[in-house]
């Protein structure tokens, strides 16, 4: 049986929440890696993607400027890459220069992959539109990768960006 | 290590994926449920969510016509309900006529809650955007709902449309 209840009540009952790292270049060229929770696949034929990123988030003026990035599936290894990308803004600090974390060059657009993620897709962007509060952004995948070895996706398993494995 | 791959094996670390169930009356007032993988929170302030529908699913028409939606989060012992409502199409039957599915009345817009789902999202449409083979349908959440029992989130959590909890 449903009860009305407030919003912030009932969308605890979302997790486990799938994490992404969308990596896309400001007009400097410094790549610049975002942690995302609002993200979906959008399309079959052509294969499409979609997040959602905050309206104020310096990752708009980056993927604005180069029209391209990367949405990586971070593995459950990569909690605390995931909590840094995600808590710091590129306007103050160069993520990549200040977390350790192995990047390669992504090789159909001028964007970074995440080579310690269970996969990595290249996307050039399609669309833009308004919600609310954030920017949802739609790309098309131009290339794909998955890591050589064998990984788990990491996940937001709880309240508190409380971060781990799902199965 | 990153390796190139195709995108269809790519995409097969995306599991487990969310499951929700979209429902929204036709013109004749019949409610029509659909099953959908490819879903997200797009706003915090507003609340909003977005869902992507294949371009010649019924549920298009249905949602263009009511303008609003309710989103259901299945509880893990839905998956026949929800293997059922994503398999079958509106135009063909009456999905809930059909499907024995608890349901209650939605109280801010004229579409139906499923009982024995986790939470219910009632949704007023506020925009529409195509993106390849599916259009995504982003709503304002205007009244919320949670299950008075404990209940486990539905996912799809292997290929072939495996069902199950996830954790």
């Amino acid at each position: 049986m449903q009860e009305q209840t407030e919003y912030a009540q009932a969308i605890k009952t979302k997790y486990p929440e799938q994490v992404v790292i969308a990596v896309a270049r400001d007009e400097a060229g410094r790549a610049n890696p975002i942690t995302l929770g609002w993200t979906m696949i959008v399309s079959g034929q052509p294969a499409m993607m979609a997040i959602a990123v905050a309206n104020t988030h310096y990752s708009i003026e980056t993927i604005r400027h180069s029209r391209c990035f990367t949405i990586a599936f971070p593995s459950s290894d990569m909690a605390d890459a995931a909590l840094f990308f995600g808590s710091k803004s590129g306007r103050d600090i160069d993520k990549f220069a200040e977390f350790d974390c192995k990047t390669e060059s992504a090789k159909a657009i001028d964007s970074m992959l995440l080579s310690d993620a269970v996969a990595n897709f290249e996307c050039t962007l399609k669309s833009e539109t308004a919600a609310g509060d954030h920017i949802i952004f739609v790309g098309k995948v131009v290339c794909s990768h998955i890591n050589t070895e064998l990984k788990k996706r990491l996940y937001t398993v709880g309240p508190g960006h409380k971060l781990g494995s799902a199965s």
